[in-house]
């Protein structure tokens, strides 16, 4: 076993740590301080079924009656417990950038429920528990007892990394212990692994935290034995003392669906549903570098390659059927039909984040970027009490119709899900927003993302301070001071960025590229560099061997994606068009959601008959559009909103 | 109850009977023909589970085993018998035509098996009888208990009307009392009605034959009882008593999708499953023109004019939510995800001609023309041995992927389906096409349909032969040999029809127009009459209230839609260009199938790059593009196919 680790040939790099990173970003405060002042509290309340108006959620209520204090039986769906995971792991993020008592009060509450919940043998799910006491591992494929058991370790792990407490990391270290008695190639274990994964790039975590091989192991075993033959989720079905939890023992699974089709190291294209997909190529990268294992990494790098060159949206978004919620073929990108589910998109940016720390690869964050500031970011109402949970390139609120093909498209984000995975996990996500910005390796400091604020961190045993100041993602101006020490800086340029320009101490410099970065060699004195990203909009394209868009075109300025709402452009947007020459303007208006636009001199398709169908093309008349930033649409009631426009 | 019929004030004009029409159509020749010596034989191999390689229907099997003649149990879908039922119909319409023995025979063993079945007090359903005898009418929303008696009634009227015969007629009078018996609004009777029309417009062509007034009133009990609170289908799920076929028992039924949310005469959109829709929308224009119902005629053409103004499909195709089969909303007419069942257009054909019969007006025959020309026959393959169920605008093979939003399209006909519902329709609608062609009222002999064939008809009392020669839809000249008599003939002129020219005994003409058909006053003396209907390609465009088609066209010809297939154009369809001065011409290639072709030069979007998104929007190559008859698709093996092509 410890062969696994001696071969990690891979030096990834690693984040700063949280405590290291003040951000006070003109661009994301908003959302994480909603996280802080709003998500958490709020969630909290919906985790205790103390939110009017809203179905509740009975997971803190679960942990009650598992723990014996309260009599009753479950309620929620079977991964209900996650949603208290979540929340305990944004927690574990928020404590760790500051202190609050009453909130690490709640949160040891809560741990202390979950530890008295947990059976003697180490075992934790309240669903089983409650529910199906002796059917305990007996439908992996269906019931998500691991993906559970995966989000209670990533939670623990996060904790203790926030505050040093190992009050959960003991709980969830018996669970996994359990776990890896319980799984594994040996006769009387059994050779599953999960329908939904999660838990192998959670087992990683805990390896990292805790040192102990046996959880890398066990992470690199559900991998490894993941689409092997016989396949386990097919046998599973034909004992005896299978769970039947959807009543569908009959019916053969659909193998891709889970990504168990084959093993994962012969996968060429990303598949089945989304969330687990990225969650498995996030556990591969990690195991994958953890181990040193060349074939796996390659594999995970051939996985990400289809996504990002075949099946992404324009906003980082994954997953374009709305039934199964899951990747189709390749250039199949509907704009009405897709899912791109929040999750997803976080999913996508925890996998790419891993490739970019692993390859050192700058363009890897191009990826984490566009996802963060569109997909994910459309994710939470700018008031921070609402989520999407799908993300359209499109939305029609006329044909948003229940028991339609459409009934998953909302024109509007819903105050809580009964499948509540979305909000929590963006609220780990925003806590945990400066593991993105930035990285270390040996002497090197990478920023990945252009995120105002300030970082201590070690480079080369060096107590190294960074400032860093910009108002990105709406000026393309970055100032950043590097404070003294032999460090080199590695500033990530986008991929979106067709021009720039940098300068040190006031000097023009030459910077050379190097994977992506500008690199500026150390060592620094309180230097001042100043990089500028040009910044204008930009008319975007998708390969026309997508259908859905050809003849159409999207805005993009630096990373961020616009849209047309309904709202300023009036209803109908599918009858607008944006000329090939008509100059784009961008300017800022704080009246608008998201505080920026881009206008253009346009036209509108309109008809003389009210019959269905003629003979007449009708005409053009002129409309002035504009276009706010995707992230920011659907903050101002139910309307229309559309990404892709037809040019010409 | 007398009252009904005296109350008949609508003059509904009566189709020709079958027997004195004798198609030798050019165009429909090879279906209806297909129909005898193909289709018939091979859904009788069908229905006997003769054919290899298919799904075994287990028809003929349940009725011998509910008959005690064979050991077993039911096999199938719950609305199985109804195969059965529309074979029977359409081996009516055929013998109508045409004695065939051997085909006689087959059908009267199967009625005998079938009264051999059918129980004492007159109930036949080989589901109940065999699966749950103790729960007939206790789920009429799932059941389709009355759809199959329908579809026995409709069966045994046309057998009759075929033959002569009267087995089935009394087998179905026995069923029909019994419901008549069950249902109605006395106390001891139930107040329900089918959650699958049809029995509605069943039972109203069973008065016709028997004019027994109870099945006319039955008709209009299930018409007005429907969608009425307290709503039928949510409370017999609070019955002890209720079938809960689809473990469903806890979810409120969808009450749109069967059509009862609300009393039908306040109804003004087309709502719900599609089939099920027009089925009850035809039976009310049937009880509405039995009984003089101006009010519930009124409905039905305010669901008529809704769908034919806002929900139809250029091809004459409804449904348009895959998911449930479905109507949504109004212009929401999606390309590649439509339904467009082919048994909905059949349906959409059997409601257009009853308005067009009741009204007198020729423009509810041309979207009878419609949905035939082009839905209709894409239903059927051009061998007759394979069909499709789905009607989409587009197909792209590629993405037609199980297990996915798009997995109900298929790029090939299937043989046979295990819900074999559009085959045996579509081979009842073809053995009837002389009902849809020419209709008789007092003096008038109309022709709706140009197809060759001859008639012997009585009008007005006198015995009036018509002899049409015309090589329609492909040609717009049809000569009409009129054979003496003192009656007057009314053509329709279609609306596809920008020009035309008359002449009578080689004589120009002005005819006046009369309810969209032009007029020519008798007598006639085997006079000939020339009627040219200018045909040439349209380019037809969607009114830009519909999002999907903005910035597209359609190309026409005549009543024939025409559609790109991969075949002639290679592949990625989506990147073809028809630009706007494009010469369109028109031409007969017997390599094709169809036979006909429209070309025209065209353009495609091309790429320079392999990137998913670039700042390029490509550019556009020469590329000659060939477009065949909708209808025609698909008959070359798998491929791409689109409608709706980018113009400019």
């Amino acid at each position: 076993m410890t062969s696994l680790i001696r071969n990690n040939r891979f030096n990834r790099l690693r984040p700063a740590k949280l405590a290291d990173v003040r951000i006070r970003d003109n661009f994301f405060d908003r959302y994480t301080k909603l996280v802080q002042s709003a998500v958490i509290p709020y969630q909290w309340d919906a985790l205790n079924d103390q939110l009017p108006d809203t179905e509740p959620s009975h997971s803190i209520q679960n942990f009650r009656v598992a723990a014996g204090l309260e009599e009753g039986t479950f309620h929620g769906f079977i991964f209900q417990d996650s949603d208290a995971a979540k929340w305990l792991e944004a927690v574990g993020y928020s404590l760790a950038h500051e202190a609050n008592v009453e909130l690490e009060a709640k949160a040891d509450s809560l741990i202390e429920l979950i530890g008295q919940a947990q059976e003697e043998d180490g075992y934790l799910n309240t669903y089983f528990q409650l529910k199906a006491p002796d059917s305990k591992w007996k439908n992996l494929c269906d019931c998500h007892e691991l993906y559970v058991a995966g989000h209670f370790i990533e939670a623990a792990v996060a904790y203790y990394q926030g505050t040093g407490k190992t009050a959960l990391l003991d709980i969830v270290c018996r669970f996994a212990d359990l776990i890896a008695q319980v799984f594994g190639p040996d006769e009387d274990q059994i050779h599953g692994y999960p329908g939904h994964e999660e838990i192998e790039l959670a087992l990683v975590r805990l390896w990292e935290v805790t040192k102990e091989d046996r959880y890398l192991a066990l992470a690199k075993y559900f991998i490894d034995q993941r689409g092997r033959e016989p396949n386990y989720f097919e046998a599973e079905r034909e004992q005896d003392d299978f769970f039947d939890f959807y009543h569908n023992k009959n019916h053969k699974p659909i193998l891709e669906y889970h990504q168990a089709e084959k093993p994962v190291r012969e996968m060429d294209t990303a598949g089945g549903h989304a969330v687990r997909a990225v969650y498995l190529y996030a556990g591969m990268a990690d195991v994958a570098a953890a181990t040193g294992d060349q074939q796996l990494l390659d594999a995970a790098i051939r996985l990400y390659d289809n996504i990002v060159e075949k099946q992404l949206y324009i906003t980082g978004g994954i997953g374009k059927s709305n039934h199964l919620e899951r990747f189709s073929v390749d250039y199949d990108l509907p704009n009405d039909a897709n899912y791109s589910e929040t999750c997803a998109s976080i999913g996508l940016a925890l996998f790419a984040l891993r490739l970019g720390q692993i390859t050192k690869q700058a363009h890897y964050h191009d990826t984490v970027e566009l996802a963060l500031y569109n997909t994910v970011l459309s994710g939470i109402a700018m008031d921070g009490k609402s989520f999407f949970y799908v993300n359209p390139m499109e939305v029609w609120p006329h044909n948003c119709k229940e028991h339609t093909m459409r009934a998953s498209l909302k024109p509007q984000r819903q105050p809580w899900f009964g499948c509540a995975c979305c909000p929590p996990n963006l609220a780990r996500l925003l806590s945990s927003l400066a593991l993105y910005a930035c990285s270390v390796k040996e002497k090197d400091l990478l920023l990945n993302l252009y995120i105002q604020g300030e970082l201590q961190v070690q480079v080369a045993n060096q107590a190294v301070s960074l400032e860093v100041t910009t108002d990105y993602p709406h000026d393309g101006r970055i100032r950043i001071r590097a404070g003294a020490g032999d460090y080199n800086l590695l500033l990530r340029l986008p991929a979106w960025c067709r021009d720039h320009s940098l300068t040190r101490d006031g000097k023009p410099l030459e910077a050379p590229l190097q994977g992506g970065y500008l690199r500026l060699a150390g060592p620094f004195a309180d230097t001042e560099i100043l990089l500028n990203l040009h910044m204008a909009p930009q008319r975007v394209y998708m390969n026309p061997m997508a259908p859905e868009e050809c003849g159409k075109t999207a805005l993009m300025r630096g990373p961020l994606v616009y849209c047309l709402e309904e709202k300023d452009n009036g209803p109908h947007l599918h009858q607008l068009r944006l000329p090939k020459d008509a100059p784009l303007t961008f300017d800022r208006d704080p009246a608008l959601p998201g505080g920026y636009r881009i206008t253009a001199p346009g036209l509108r398709l309109v008809h003389e008959t009210e019959d269905l169908y003629s003979t007449s093309p009708g005409r053009l008349i002129p409309q002035d559009l504009t276009f706010i930033p995707y992230h920011a649409w659907a903050n101002r009631g139910e309307n229309e909103m559309r990404v892709w426009v037809q040019e010409g």
